[in-house]
């Protein structure tokens, strides 16, 4: 593996498990109402065009990474719409 | 220009501008009791990576898109470590 690909996979497990203390509070508070529903639903869309673009171009850290981010924040979304 | 690469700039609008809302939101309400602190530190962390990925790797729509990505989520970040 090229070394800026381990700096690609950091960068995506960064990104990635960032959404993770997001979703567990947002599961446990069920409170969103700070959270912009704008924002996670052109998140969720742009996040699946660079699994996509990941996939094509064969950009392991960017498929792998927007995958998992996908659905961390796709959860979130779905607890937005649920609890307003 | 590729043609993958149209797709990993939408992407890169998409999952950037996505930020833009949600900074919007936070400026004007002041409110971030529902934002996770661990989520932004990580992801602003996470996003200066993938920029110095897409920079060493000349991988323009990831450099592009998580520049502009930082500048918005560093704004969040600061109003929640501000407005608690």
């Amino acid at each position: 593996m090229e070394p800026m690909t381990y700096v690609g996979l950091v960068a995506g497990v960064l990104t990635t498990i960032s959404f993770l203390p997001q979703a567990i509070q947002t599961w446990q508070t069920k409170s969103t109402k700070d959270i912009s529903l704008a924002m996670f639903l052109s998140f969720c869309v742009g996040v699946i065009l660079w699994v996509i673009y990941g996939f094509y171009t064969n950009n392991i850290p960017v498929l792998v990474a927007n995958s998992a981010t996908f659905l961390l924040a796709f959860s979130i979304l779905v607890c937005k719409l649920k609890y307003g």
